[in-house]
């Protein structure tokens, strides 16, 4: 996480002075909690909150009071005692740090998700338009780099959305993994803290209760969450990767906006290059190196210890930051393509109708030769085409075996476009339940 | 996947033959579904199922054809030809070799999965029937590695069923994630095969149909799927973990079950070693190597390539095979896992009481002494003990800050194991549904 | 490791027989060595050989015993004392079972490591090849995948050179990581064993004494062994994506080999796709994949614990395999690569001379212009071309402030492509040490 | 990287300020070398020396300039040119901004290289102290957490030793891979740059010259680099696990420093937990993470792409600052270690002497039993011993298969530790080349 490739919105979520807000909330909740259970006087949670609600935590002075006890949270209970005063000897009651800590990041992870999730909507919206607006498009389907039968580039753009789709799921499911509460004291065993404690702090928080914390929550869901942001990122690659080839040169089917005032080399003043789908690239394997130390962090020793801690202190912040930035400039990107139709159109025309090879195939099984001559005969006819010796029409009807099972206007009718785009509308019916 | 880590369960999924008998189950279904279309003859259709149903392929023969054709699909084909006769031109109609090893793929991943659960379901009901065994076995609760306060190792046992209890959710999740079909012709845009086909095979094979496949089913499925794999991985390392803590030597509060006739070492005929515990370790890292691979396989290029087919090749096996083997592995480590309740009580009865310091601390705050001053006093008596020199209660009493606070009566009181287990049945409850 | 992804020649080194076979030669040695000792006599020594040299063991005997004591070397052993007779019981003297194991597994990594060697003198022969049959050859260079400026296919080439003869080194240097053998017995403290025995084991094997082993070959040197076969897999992606990215539709400035009787697909007869390529940017991942495993194995617990014998059962054999078969796999790429020379010139004149834009931004700033009324001058004409308006050297002509500045003499002066090439002799003498 | 886990005179190497300075000396080094190629007027060079050399470049200006240009060096160029006046067109004459990003990231690796060498001598350094400290302090060698024989904590040490000095090297090496300088402008042809530029920056910035850069320095240099750094994480990983097991409270034979002031738990006053090196062991995890984007980087498009350029920006400064923060915390970690022989022998002593198992067996084959016969019996007394119910010479002297091979005088010699220790100079002599 640096600023280069941070959003404000993202990176306040973990600052110190939001989590210090929530470590409050988290402590005074609890000692609201525990006033029914005798162990904490109503006034002195009625003091606890009047004087810590709105406090400003001040951030140098815990520092300073860590460095001497080396514990964060103590020294924050520490600061809290300066600005709450005696009444403070009640909070804590019965907890332990972890309570408190393993909370707080669920809060700020859960936060940080909402923001996500508010991202990918944009995102979805971004590309839904572009796809609608570029419904039928036509455009030279590729696999392998090579061409094969022409689609639309609405198409391209369906099958982004339709995966995105997928990524607000998960982030969704990613959500509810985290979404969890623990405050049930050291070894997690409730001794010295009663269970419903947890469950009012869960509720005032809009989380969970841990089913069974061992004083730490576990951190299996933790995995699966930056698992699953791995998952966002590697998406987003793809996207990013399909705009970088689009752009390259000999293609040029799409570009990204390059904006007045902008440079593209410091030594070639020609260039436009698609420099934040590139970025974008490297952003996704950043956000993919949080997915191994998150998983392997699960295995704590015994009832917990503190191994995941500095793993989590940098892709906490690191992992969400940084894949918020990538889903807003992706956003922008598919906003403000710039989209060449007649490119795609011209790229599509090079291999001189190649691309329908497959319909004179089934022409010809159908028409009764077996699958295997069929392709002998369309493919050396192929060939011929790229060597650049010829039309692919020409071909097939000067071709003895071909012309005895196909008649020229048959063959003449296999080289329509409009033939491989009859189903857009049932794809994007099936994508965005509209066509 | 190596023969010594592998169940002829799953590695039957990934055999050649099972392999060539689900390629024919979605050629011929999709035959079928063609012959309303007037693509296929009922009687092609017909002879098809007739003579390829039972057809034993020739993974030889086929292994041949390919090396001439460089293609497997191709290669099928060719040799299904030979079985079937004439009508085999009738296969494959409208169809790209990505739909058949592509749904191939995630029929393959499907019955790993549904394997994967019934191991799932034995490990949990091995976990649940020895943390009910020893719901009330007192132990102590350890973080870092340091004694804390007690715990039972029943408790332990519930962590570890609420663990794979969500593994189980994620598994689930992650079935659906790659449990689709894609019948779609190249490109995916359906030109030359009605949508309607896909729905049929889709059916048939139990699968849902991929909203927009372009040609590939898209990969962040299968991220998604392998990154699943990778967490439940790491479950396993936790739990194996545990174990491998609890049998050292001077811990040795759990052993694995050590056969008659079994060596623990060439050298030193005295050891009894963790060695499943430890190796399933090192499974769990075999499987978690599978997670970044599936993860670069999204960015296809394009409509799409093929860099994900050798990656997928390896770890569609490897991964399911050492999962499920150490799914299995680990159940028989639990159900007879040789527990030492004796030798927990010694464990813990070791510190002299010092696992209820907090009790002090609260207690002393609770008398009305500050946080901080709580605090002092209970560590200066506590690391008394750590130093050896002497009995925890005793020193507490002697102490004058906190003898004004608390009667020896009430400190002798904190030192009662039981308070530590009240909530027990909370936590059982809350994980089992039952106490 | 699959056998569709393997050699023949690199997975008989990883064989039960081969291993066993390294296995008595260590033991053998041993014996010999300890004769000087007293601690084996010479008979015994002898008759340890006599009957042992040439022995075939037998694998499936081996199993079953193993079945039984759970412990593979011990299980050898006892296979062993059945070929060679009472005598046997001077095997393995003062040793434990990493003796053997971790010793092995390092002549068996370098076997593999001599035969990437091998592969690697391969490939290095065929791109230097290639690289001066294409000194020349000019084609477009592109950053960003966008046209730059002019280079050659020989210099491209020469790129691919010294980066596998940097991997070269690197595969030296790991080859020195693992080429060490111990033979310390139990927890490595030569308490029951000479160190000179494990000296004249290693001579004989042709490695170096450990200096320090805890009856484990300490694994952060397997874990740089496997790092550096990930640095080599990912030059070999680097290399493959290039040459995908040449064969592309638009592109097609070189091309795989494609055999005659080849298929390309299934659906669509006039491909022809860049598979092996394609194939090796996914064995790239695979063999990446073993490198985090790799250095998780390093924590090992005290003196040694187990978990990292499972992982390297599978990734010793998979990753050096796969690499192998990449290494000749991309050798054959290159030396059967089809090059297009006239499509290298016909893409590069696509862009009108933009490509000359730096020559003009330095000629107008050495004409006294500022760096920045320079750039504004060449981007704006620039901007033009890629709109389609025209050709570069007549916008500059007919631009008032760069026509101030040059002639339109010196102008066309400037759109020379030998000009970007003067300077390939330099390049090819430091990597090639000639031109 | 956190402010938490950094250290100043690591960040430093990575603050714009440092950046801006180098590339400053990277531009005006190459200006001084195009004096001779008559490119830059010598008293242009002069000026640029003159006024940039000790110039404070306003980064914040930077920024400013580059929100417009989206391009990083021109943004610093036009302020150069904002100091240094109409001689700066002088500046990055025939360069590319490539030429200035990545010869400067090398200048930073190789600086933050020199400072990990630096660590690393001080962490060998205590480590060699410690060692010769404790060479013949006894204690229980323990392979998969099981006591096996007696060790040092010495040889303990002398291993960790080793290893780091292993890891100095390889620091070496990596430091040579990045150790390069590219000056070669577009596409690295040279054509509107001299050769001899390069080489004269690179020895002015003790580099040498990149054989052939493609306008940017091969990827895989920096692959290997960060591999490197994960490995010698790895190794931290190992040494921190190493003193958490020690620290155990059952094993307790070696503690961090605990300062008078710290709190180890906010809950439990009593605790003493191992946070330095549980914090060692997530910032390995953190490390590590960088090598799978590293490797990602490798396959940059043609001449180059600048998908790595984001992921540098993280790994460079992320990775350094925190191999830094974790070398100089496990010296300290070393240097303060509280080392308890006592509780080492206690707990050697805990298994009555069963750590002798092995030199019995070894006695006994030696005495003409069969090895399988000898295992039997010395197993079937350790047992009983593992079971409690006795000493272990006892059992076998009582035994009538040990007894009629060895005398009691015989078995109560094998009893003996010392025994164990007889090779301690040899290690320590192969380690430190003295003992």
């Amino acid at each position: 996480m640096i600023p280069r490739y941070s959003r404000e919105q993202m990176t306040s979520i973990w600052s110190p002075e939001s989590k210090f807000k929530i470590w409050f909330d988290i402590e005074a909740h609890a000692a609201s909690a525990q006033v029914k259970q005798g162990v904490v006087p109503q006034e002195a949670a009625d003091v606890i909150w009047a004087k810590g609600k709105d406090a400003q935590f001040n951030v140098e002075r815990i520092d300073e009071i860590e460095r001497e006890v080396k514990h964060d949270v103590i020294a924050f209970l520490t600061h809290l005692a300066e600005i709450v005063g005696p009444e403070a000897r009640f909070v804590h009651q019965g907890m332990t740090s972890s309570d408190v800590l393993d909370t707080c990041f669920n809060v700020q992870l859960v936060k940080a998700t909402d923001l996500l999730l508010e991202d990918m909507d944009k995102l979805l919206a971004a590309i839904k338009k572009r796809a609608f607006e570029h419904k039928t498009t036509i455009t030279i389907g590729r696999s392998h780099g090579i061409h094969a039968e022409p689609t639309t580039f609405g198409i391209k753009l369906a099958q982004a959305y339709a995966e995105f789709d997928r990524c607000k799921q998960r982030l969704i499911n990613a959500r509810e993994e985290i979404a969890t509460c623990a405050i049930s004291g050291a070894i997690g065993t409730f001794a010295n803290i009663d269970p419903s404690v947890e469950e009012y702090v869960a509720e005032q928080m809009g989380l969970a209760s841990e089913p069974v914390s061992t004083q730490v929550i576990p951190r299996d869901r933790h995995a699966m969450y930056f698992a699953t942001l791995g998952v966002v990122a590697s998406s987003i690659e793809r996207l990013a990767v399909e705009v970088r080839h689009l752009q390259r040169t000999e293609v040029l089917e799409a570009e990204e906006f390059f904006s007045k005032g902008q440079k593209g080399s410091s030594a070639m003043p020609h260039k436009r290059n698609p420099i934040l789908t590139e970025n974008l690239t490297g952003l996704a394997r950043i956000v993919r190196s949080a997915v191994t130390p998150a998983m392997e962090n699960v295995a704590l020793w015994h009832e917990r210890d503190i191994s995941h801690s500095s793993v989590e202190r940098m892709i906490g912040p690191d992992a969400t930051v940084t894949l918020d930035f990538a889903l807003i400039r992706l956003t922008n990107v598919v906003e403000n393509l710039v989209v060449y139709p007649e490119n795609m159109k011209a790229n599509m025309d090079k291999l001189g109708g190649l691309h329908n090879s497959q319909r004179v195939l089934l022409a010809l099984t159908q028409a009764g030769l077996s699958r295997e001559d069929s392709y002998s005969a369309v493919q050396r006819n192929a060939m011929k085409v790229w060597r650049g010796e010829g039309e692919f029409a020409a071909f097939l009807k000067a071709d003895e075996e071909v012309s005895s099972a196909l008649t020229d206007a048959q063959i003449d009718d296999m080289f329509d476009d409009a033939y491989h785009l009859k189903h857009v509308d049932t794809i994007f019916t099936r994508v965005f339940g509209e066509a």
